[in-house]
């Protein structure tokens, strides 16, 4: 287990945070959305391994460990917020981690986050940070994030500190909206987990800047690190990005696109570079069917790598085509010898115009293939 | 592809369908949806390989093979239901179909329905046959479906024959009755095809029986087929039983157990034998955040194997424990060695009580193997 550590040069009374919507979620977002809404927050005490979900005195456990940790920093353990990530259902060696911590302290550094970013990670591949300048400062984020994928509100661990003075607000304004367009528009698995969160810690250094120069750089970050976290999604060998238009509204694109992206059988033929593109129309018309809107098959165009293969009612494919198709989808898979840091770029386009409104959402979304199964069938041995 | 026909002696006024929900569905789903309201009906025509959905003419090649085979067994194409499976978005070769009519009526016989349960299969790896007997006469039935397996309401190819004379209505009621608590309570992949029904059609050659006799003889034939339909899915190494009890009603007692049997993680898991616990309570809360329901972890119980997992809001977990149910696990699994016919009958059983009600529902559905991430990415290979 890796312990981890953000701590503040001061407490500070602006910070921003959403967590999971699970219902069956872990004792450090318990905690996190008491604490969210307390007046000053100190430090973030991260440990992977053993999530702290459902086991018995989770809370107690997790709360003991912040006291501990505030003793150390002269701080109570109230303006700490404790994050997890890990297995479901064991509980947290305390004895252990308290002992670990005079240690943890003394080696808490200036250097960057890297170590951070590294240190948070369980199936990653590789760490996830992100940096954007506004005004005279800067944002800057991390995240852990490979499986259990579908966030619906804050998914996954994410931190991101900046020094840029705002107003507390506004931070949550601008963490939830940035949050909405980009962690909750991906999905590696379509399991929401049970412990994750995102914070936006603001230490006040540097001077205000207008709240939407903020929110464009927040954005930035944060869609960097929700592309990352499908990137190096677990057994991920094709990036999948789905661009909705045409639906009645935002939200209608976004779970469309999500409806394609998570249907299985899409998953292993984009795996199989196979152009089976009819599963994409019918994960649509299943879609449909489940949130009861309508489908006008006549005014519906869908197109792979730029390609039309469907529109007027029907598909448009011939062999020629297939070989194409099938040529488009080898290129974009992930050249496992490219794995690592940075992060590959290569992606499947999928271009879905539904002709029923304005309404639009992009959704980054991945393949299904043995190495996922692998991963998560053998994920503790 | 594999041509076959169910050829009544004499057409038949007495017969039910579902069809799919899926919004985007084949050629023969809505010439089906028309016809199962005409008076009457002489015989189905089922293809394997095509499914003739989104192709271009789809509608008017299905109706011009069931001319064709109309026109040999001396009855109008309008009587003849036609059924298609296999890939999306492609032709369905008339020319060589229409071909091959005289040939398959040439072979028709009375030698049992087992060549038409073979002849229906794709990547079906036995055939599915379920025969009860009811009064003086039998209700027998044959399914394929193997993958893309999610019904909301018929789902697969199952056509079910009786011999026992019915009323319209009675026949109607029964099936869909059926259909909603047999086919619409499993899944393998959550896909709900484009080109799946259930058909029921009624000699009449014995005398009636009392409807609700005939309705259990029929939710036999039924609950058995789909049972053989989750066995043999694609990859299945484990069956998975999820037995909802406490629900608020029926409808979220079956909504909640598919959440979790459809849950990727909880299908790996299962795959590898890993007692990983912790994903299926996290799958319950994920779905009652989905659906909005409350979940009272603290009424919530849940066994694996009848070992009790999780109660009075924690798990109960230890490493003795641990060891047990991976070896329950191991022992559920499916032995390659056994596959094929007839069927072996080892399960996965989750118990699941969410002390919030009486409604009470039994899921079927199967881990995520390899195996189907294969079979899914190499079906046109």
């Amino acid at each position: 287990m890796n312990l981890s550590c953000i701590l503040l040069d001061e407490p500070s009374s602006a910070f921003a945070g959403v967590f999971t919507n699970n219902r069956f979620c872990g004792a450090p977002i318990l905690i996190g959305r008491r604490r969210i809404r307390a007046e000053r927050v100190r430090a973030v005490l991260i440990n992977n391994r053993v999530a702290n979900v459902g086991a018995p005195g989770g809370v107690e456990d997790a709360e003991a460990l912040c006291d501990a940790l505030g003793a150390l920093i002269s701080e109570p353990g109230e303006s700490i917020i404790p994050a997890s990530t890990g297995i479901i259902g064991w509980k947290l060696p305390v004895r252990e981690m308290r002992d670990a911590l005079p240690q943890l302290v003394k080696g808490l550094h200036r250097d960057g986050a890297l170590p951070l970013a590294r240190s948070i990670m369980t199936t990653d591949s590789y760490p996830k940070i992100h940096m954007v300048e506004v005004g005279e400062g800067r944002i800057l984020g991390v995240a852990k994030g490979a499986g259990m994928i579908e966030p619906h509100m804050g998914t996954m661990l994410v931190f991101i500190m900046t020094d840029i003075r705002m107003q507390r607000e506004q931070l949550n304004r601008c963490l939830s909206g940035c949050v909405d367009k980009t962690f909750n528009r991906i999905s590696v698995d379509g399991d929401q987990s049970t412990s994750d969160m995102a914070l936006l810690i603001c230490s006040a250094a540097k001077p205000q800047v207008a709240e939407e120069d903020f929110r464009a750089a927040l954005q930035t970050v944060c869609a960097g690190l929700a592309e990352d976290v499908v990137r190096n999604g677990e057994g991920v060998g094709h990036v999948i990005k789905v661009d909705v238009a045409g639906a009645a509204d935002e939200y209608l694109a976004a779970a469309a696109g999500k409806a394609v992206v998570n249907s299985p059988l899409v998953k292993t033929a984009v795996f199989g570079n196979d152009p089976n593109v009819g599963r994409i129309v019918s994960a649509l018309g299943d879609f449909a069917d489940t949130v009861g809107c309508t489908l006008d098959l006549n005014k519906l165009r869908v197109s792979l790598g730029g390609v039309e293969i469907f529109a007027d009612g029907c598909f448009e494919l011939d062999t020629e085509k297939e070989v194409r198709l099938n040529r488009y989808l080898e290129q974009c898979a992930i050249d496992p010898a490219a794995r690592g840091f940075p992060a590959h770029d290569r992606q499947v386009v999928l271009e879905i115009d539904l002709g029923a409104g304005q309404g639009r959402a992009e959704v980054l979304g991945a393949d299904l293939s043995y190495q996922y199964v692998k991963e998560n069938a053998d994920y503790r041995s």
